[in-house]
């Protein structure tokens, strides 16, 4: 038996005053899931402790088991290799946004109206940056995917103490400090400041941003690194559950996350990591790479997206595209031959605009499953689930005892 | 979005023959309760670990998030601060409940039949305790409420290693025991022991007692003391959750692990700690705290007491108080402003006559609730309430989420 493990990223969300005290997931009514529901039993998990509200990136580790108190070394370090970067253990890498700021250096919009592919022809014109604050260090930087890209600072003396939230309006680049007082801490804050003063410089009067400006978008004239890492280490896939495994994801982070774990990335034409994404081009991967693999994770980012958006239109769309993957996916694979298991990492809030620590519905259907009551795929019947309440670091236990390889105690 | 969190001192309990087989929380059919249950998600709890019967001291420190197995240091420290006392670290504390003995020195009535006032007269009559067994001992007694005071010993060489379990018929105070062969010990017991006797020496007669005997009430002859500990330290509410923290209670227990967590304690008229508690003038009070404050924790001790008594009546009475005060609360707060969260710190048989180890019924009101199936607020409903099955020192975290100000992990 295979495993297809399925994650809608943020999908989980709070009822909704507009939507009639329904969340997203139950207003949908999405079809497919609610048979994936129906076709085996259900549950709530949260992916940390309770009352934690976790990242996507210690979420997804988790949910592959392993344990982010042990292996997280900060965002950057996964997101720099899912970029196909080859990281060195020296290293500091972030995620970065194409962003919109003014002229004193405050972000307007992080994601500069989600900017999509001109981001690429942008990174070019950047050509090799040069910092006058550090001669000495290597700037590389990478464009993944739609307002995404990674930078690299590579060189001697840099520290990752310093305070990089995720960027969002009124954030000033001038704040950017380092969070002790050493050399390298002050050193490496300079750097960052003057890494996004020099994109501004290069990017601001980009023909682009000038056609931007003239179709009333917003111009994508800086870029905002943050979530700071160091390389990570994980323990690969095969080592820790003797199984083949394979990621289908847009997003560098899960990309980068998989490919730290040994396990097969397959890129998707089509996939954006957002609402526009092609969730049918990423059931057919998963279909495809299930042939050759005993576990697929198939990664959708869109439900996060427009929930950090407050974008409920996309959030319904693209909760109704994850269903029409699964409703592919289901008419492809047998329960007898693969147990397929649903659930998202973490909740976000569409009114909060942000991650909470909300538990998240898990359905997991396979043949020999005790089927539970439970009629939809959603945060409210979860609750009545058979599984009853989970965290992020029992759900491949689980499923690996579902397929008959559980771990043994005692004899 | 503030929190008010309500707590009702043992007020789950067992299914009762004398009620058909259902528990008081049934039998008294608390509309307003009931009310806050179907507003919300309910669950059950328990304080501590499953089948650890908990104190209220334990219980309610784990409710506001403060692991017991950090800070516990003994009941005596928190309820001589919540006495008004300036505890030094090398005070021995001691709570005390003014009891009715026999001559032999034998527990009669651990509470003096509940005596009320009239305590506070008697003890002015102890004046200046001085001990022959050890006169370089600070002897500090003071009355609380009720039948209830605290005894603080200063001096040196004083020990905790002390047996002293909640009075209760049959002790006897020469057995009054150190749990070592220290000097410390032996000597904190000597002390113990000459305290009770010398409180039987002055009160036995008092007017005041001899009243009593003359209406046929146990006369409140003797001060026993029990629950010795040391000076608690606890974090400061603010410090761990950034919130301004208020605190309604009558017992000096819980104002005493209010006010080490630097919380605003708000004393009320008419707040007893018995069934004759007002408990509307606490629900005026808590709704005016929450203007000022983030959260306010409002703890009635009542149902504690009728349960220790074996009191069905008193039982009934103070569960439909406390509805009543429940009633008021919701007719002035609105959910989209506040969560209210309520719960019992734990169970107290009044078949038993004291705690046990059972969950406690927990259901939490607000806006964005998922609203579950649970009708009425009772320890059968809560067990298929949507939260499932929490522990204590996940109530805060969880109410911190609600409130969109979760702990997070990752970015």
């Amino acid at each position: 038996m295979k495993i297809l493990l399925i994650v809608g990223d943020g999908m989980a969300d709070r009822p909704l005053k507009e939507l009639g005290g329904l969340t997203p997931l139950e207003a949908a009514k999405p079809m497919s899931m609610d048979r994936l529901a129906t076709s085996g039993i259900s549950g709530f998990m949260n992916a940390l402790s309770l009352g934690v509200a976790p990242g996507s990136d210690v979420a997804n580790l988790a949910i592959l088991g392993y344990d982010p108190h042990r292996v997280y070394t900060g965002r950057g370090g996964f997101e720099a290799v899912g970029a196909g970067i080859e990281l060195r253990d020296d290293d500091l890498a972030f995620r970065c946004n194409f962003a919109t700021i003014d002229s004193a250096f405050n972000v307007l919009d992080p994601r500069a109206g989600r900017i999509g592919d001109e981001a690429r022809e942008l990174t070019e014109a950047l050509g090799d940056i040069r910092l006058k604050s550090a001669p000495n260090i290597q700037v590389i930087f990478k464009h993944t995917l739609g307002f995404r890209g990674v930078l690299v600072l590579r060189g001697e003396g840099l520290s990752e103490k310093i305070e990089l939230k995720a960027p969002e309006a009124g954030l000033k680049i001038d704040d950017i400090r380092p969070t002790d007082d050493s050399e390298g801490a002050k050193l490496t804050a300079e750097i960052l400041r003057e890494f996004v003063k020099e994109t501004y410089r290069i990017l601001r009067d980009h023909p682009i941003n000038r056609r931007r400006r003239g179709r009333g978008l917003p111009p994508a004239n800086a870029i905002i690194p943050w979530g700071v890492g160091r390389r990570p280490h994980l323990k690969s896939f095969r080592e820790l559950y003797g199984l083949r495994g394979a990621c289908v994801a847009a997003v560098s982070l899960i990309k980068g996350i998989c490919r730290l774990a040994d396990m097969t990335v397959i890129e998707v034409r089509g996939a954006t990591g957002d609402v526009d994404t092609d969730t049918l081009a990423k059931a057919e991967a998963a279909i495809e790479a299930l042939e050759k693999h005993d576990l697929v994770f198939l990664h959708v980012e869109g439900p996060d997206e427009a929930s950090h958006d407050g974008d409920l239109e996309g959030k319904l769309t693209i909760i109704r595209k994850i269903d029409a993957m699964i409703g592919k996916i289901m008419s492809h694979i047998s329960l007898d031959e693969a147990c397929i298991a649903l659930m998202a990492d973490h909740t976000t809030s569409l009114r909060l605009r942000r991650h909470t620590a909300d538990p998240t519905p898990i359905s997991i259907a396979y043949a020999e499953a005790l089927r539970d009551d439970v009629q939809h795929y959603s945060e409210r019947e979860a609750l009545r689930g058979g599984l009853g309440r989970i965290k992020g670091i029992e759900v491949m236990p689980m499923l690996m005892n579902i397929i008959g390889r559980a771990e043994k105690f005692g004899l």
